[in-house]
């Protein structure tokens, strides 16, 4: 009889779940679950007027999407919870939630139920600027050593911000939680008993790193005399590893699931992070992209590689030992889309329409036309602000070079370029800190979907890259876990062997075309300069008028 | 019995005619012809492929154009030849063509009637890029005193470019040409028997001067021995300021236009700088800017006033005795064009026709709702080049400040805007360099039909704009100099307090936008040092990939 394991992935708005055969990798089942209150809005909370910036969820909802999703994986696939080995669990981060000693969410309380912050905090609950402008400011002032592992900045959507914003806006929330924690941690404690804190979160949204663990308990007094404590009252020092195994199904997990009381639980991992497992990335010198509305860039080293300007570096955050380093841009395919609604003229659309292509591709066969270089064109992609390397969000998108023959593809492409520039631009940064990169590998929507955006990318990077075609990258790298933790294969390279998504399709750079890019390149570097500079700030000017 | 004058305004597609009654000004007829060759394609030539940025016309149209609509608005209003003291031409330039000793156009001779450059070039005629710029770089390395009047550059429309072009790609026609002369010139020597040139013409667009004519001939023999005499074999040295009387109508002219022999023919005048007396601008210190596809700012000072980077400064340009000094902007209206043609999306479009509004004023409208400064972005205007004060055409355009929210109506909005601080540029170079402005007027399509660009015009400049109502203000000011060449009033300044137009809007400064766009104003002068810089220039740069 096979054996397999169950990976469920959390998304923003849903959660999937696949189950997989070890013996040959077989995805056998999957199964989708819409969260039923999606982000929740005004109404639910007796009317409370929500801010713009917030986005709150209800923790419920996870639990029936882990209950409905393993159960229908198993009846779909007539495979006995017997069989199942262990499961896995990736998760949006930082997304968390107020609980109490035993782990009731503060939103199950009749007390809380109108009160917002005693919800979920999506990772998009971009509501807690002011906390974390106010985190950044106190760590650069004591020159705390751990802000440059984070690219000197603190996000508003990370662990501190989120929970110094409920003790500023809900004392009696903050004041009532015994623990500020990650709903993919709180899952695995609900389902097992046990409560552990993934490495992968706590190191690239909690602050927390292997050797320091979080920052010291003076930081967060001098912060706020309220969070004197807060580490070890709210937030909990019990780190471990993801790649590992967190504990067992207990009874109430196995009557959620309806998988076997004692069936191994992995440690839970951020959803992009899982990409890499799911490929078999397990070592250094593999840097995996993740293309979606936004992109990261994920490569694992040897410890003591310290890399400027970066998201985050963090040892054991995907592979025990090793140190994953995560860059990003704040928005690729979000440029992309932009565009397509708000620039695309109405003589494409139909001309679209006639076709029978959707827009996407229509405009794309027009760019493709192109020549490297031929339209003039030079944008830089921070529509959404950059994150790396200068973790600024006040920058904003540029487009230079507009003249009046200038045409819709030619922009649609400058943007496409602009964002693969930004990604070479993180290459290089990785490499002049001395992390190794030998391979380049893609995952996420846009790889699959544009070959032409995946040629643009080869070409201006120079280098080869591989892509996959596995629609569920997280599930899969959460069954791949979840396959050792519950100790069918004793190793993560030998899991990954047998298990990974194979490389299905690889972009060879086409030389002239890199050698044009290069030279568009640099110019995209000094372009870079002129506006990312802080003092007297030409973006930042306008915006403040 | 009233006296009339007729003001004939030649376009770039077709002429239009208008008799003005001398007595009140009143618009009594007016007559338009469109030139059947239009612009020449390549059919008529024997199949001769043109190059793209060509632009031939056919001179025969001239003529019909002028028989046609002089005869026209005579037959319209009924009335006598004999009431008519005077006609005035104004014309686009610099439009010229290779004609015989006696007039004869070279293309009227069989042995030429293929050869494109046996034609009329017309002022939009790029294809002497190349000549433009040998004449620019001789120039320079000689230190000629003249460069500095036109910006320190000289435009591929010129005469001596485009003539130098003839004698490089067409040197039969080189040969054979007595004069190469503006279409207005030679259209008042054929009706007058007097072959004399306009000084607006030879000043803005033959590199000719009051005090020192046209450049050396050493010079035309420095750049090319085949040029050695050019000005007196093909250029004329009878130069003759606009405002006065070119001659009489003879019997060919008579026959030609349905006009009395004898009757008074003005200097012709370029037809932009028409719109100053048609204004009724007959002195210094008033700037007009006449504002269309692109735009010009003209203002006349008394003589010595030296303005570095503009379009010319040229004594008896448009009235005997002052110098006026043209400045420009290479895209104004057709940047707004551009955006309506190549960006503004279907939902718009969809959305105007609901509403039975045009794209132009649905998007005007949500413009108009904007703040100022509220949607942080910043434009250069340089669609089409810079003209004033960086004279160079291989600028761009730029747009900073875009965001994932940023919405079509922001972008229109800084595109226009772009075109207010464009014109600020000017008016401030203007003043810097000595030149009073002390009121300031607006002709051309935009300054009737938009308000709302026109308030920003207001706004950024902080003074208060002036607008005519004017539909033919080329053919009103060409009226009024026939009116004075015809002997009927005494001076132009009798002439224009009865004819000129009259101010029917004024447009106030609003004092919070105008101190807004004073701190935006200040980043678009940074941004456009940023892009305008010669050395290692980002925009040329990615244009030379």
């Amino acid at each position: 009889m096979s054996k397999y394991s169950i990976g469920i992935d959390f998304g923003t708005l849903s959660a999937r779940a696949l189950l997989i055969n070890l013996e040959n990798g077989a995805e056998t089942a999957v199964s989708e679950f819409k969260y039923p209150h999606s982000i929740m809005k005004d109404e639910v909370f007796n009317g409370k007027v929500l801010e713009k910036t917030s986005a709150f969820q209800h923790p419920q909802d996870y639990l029936d999407a882990l209950s409905y999703t393993v159960k229908d994986v198993l009846t779909k696939s007539h495979i006995s919870a017997n069989n199942v080995v262990g499961i896995g669990i990736d998760f949006t981060s930082c997304t968390v939630l107020p609980v109490k000693n035993d782990g009731t969410p503060l939103c199950f309380l009749d007390k809380f139920k109108n009160e917002p912050h005693a919800y979920v905090k999506l990772w998009k609950h971009h509501s807690a600027e002011s906390e974390s402008d106010k985190i950044t400011e106190l760590a650069k002032m004591r020159k705390e050593s751990w802000l440059d592992s984070y690219g000197g900045k603190v996000s508003s959507e990370w662990l501190f911000s989120k929970l110094f914003e409920t003790l500023n806006k809900a004392p009696g929330v903050f004041e009532e939680c015994d623990r500020f924690i990650e709903a993919a941690d709180w899952l695995v404690w609900q389902i097992t008993g046990n409560e552990v804190h993934s490495s992968c979160m706590a190191g690239y949204k909690g602050l927390w790193n292997k050797n320091d663990a979080y920052p010291s308990n003076d930081f967060w007094k001098a912060l706020d005399p309220a969070l004197d404590g807060v580490v070890t009252t709210k937030v909990s020092e019990n780190v471990v590893p993801t790649g590992t195994k967190a504990g067992s199904i207990n009874d109430y997990g196995a009557a959620l699931c309806g998988l076997c009381a004692g069936t191994a639980v992995a440690v839970p991992i951020i959803d992009a992070h899982a990409a890499l497992p799911a490929a078999g990335i397990i070592d250094g010198g593999k840097l995996m992209i993740i293309m979606g509305t936004s992109s990261c860039h994920i490569v694992m080293s040897e410890r003591g590689k310290q890399v400027r300007g970066i998201c985050g570096s963090v040892e054991d955050g995907i592979i025990p030992g090793l140190v994953a380093h995560e860059a990003g841009q704040a928005c690729v395919g979000d440029s992309f889309d932009w565009f397509m609604k708000n620039c695309l003229p109405e003589n494409y659309v139909r001309e679209a329409e006639k076709c029978g292509k959707n827009i996407f591709d229509f405009t794309e066969e027009k760019a493709a036309a192109l020549k490297v270089g031929e339209s003039g064109l030079l944008a830089l992609d921070w529509f959404n602000g950059n994150r790396t390397p200068f973790a600024d969000y006040n920058l904003s998108g540029v487009i230079v070079g507009l003249t009046l023959k200038t045409r819709p593809e030619e922009i649609y492409r400058a943007i496409i370029e602009s964002t693969a520039f930004g990604t070479k631009a993180i290459v290089d940064l990785y490499e002049k800190s001395g992390v190794k990169i030998d391979e380049i590998f893609a995952a996420g929507g846009i790889s699959g979907k544009s070959p032409f955006i995946m040629q643009i990318y080869a070409d201006v990077l120079g280098k080869e890259i591989k892509t996959f075609e596995s629609k569920q990258a997280g599930a899969k790298g959460s069954a791949i876990f979840a396959s050792v933790a519950g100790g069918y294969f004793n190793s993560l390279s030998s899991a990954a062997s047998v298990l990974a998504d194979k490389v299905v399709k690889s972009y060879t750079p086409i030389a002239p075309n890199t050698e044009k890019y290069g030279k568009i390149y640099r110019e995209y570097l000094r372009l870079s300069q002129l506006f990312a500079k802080e003092d007297r700030n030409i973006m930042k000017n306008i915006k403040d008028v």
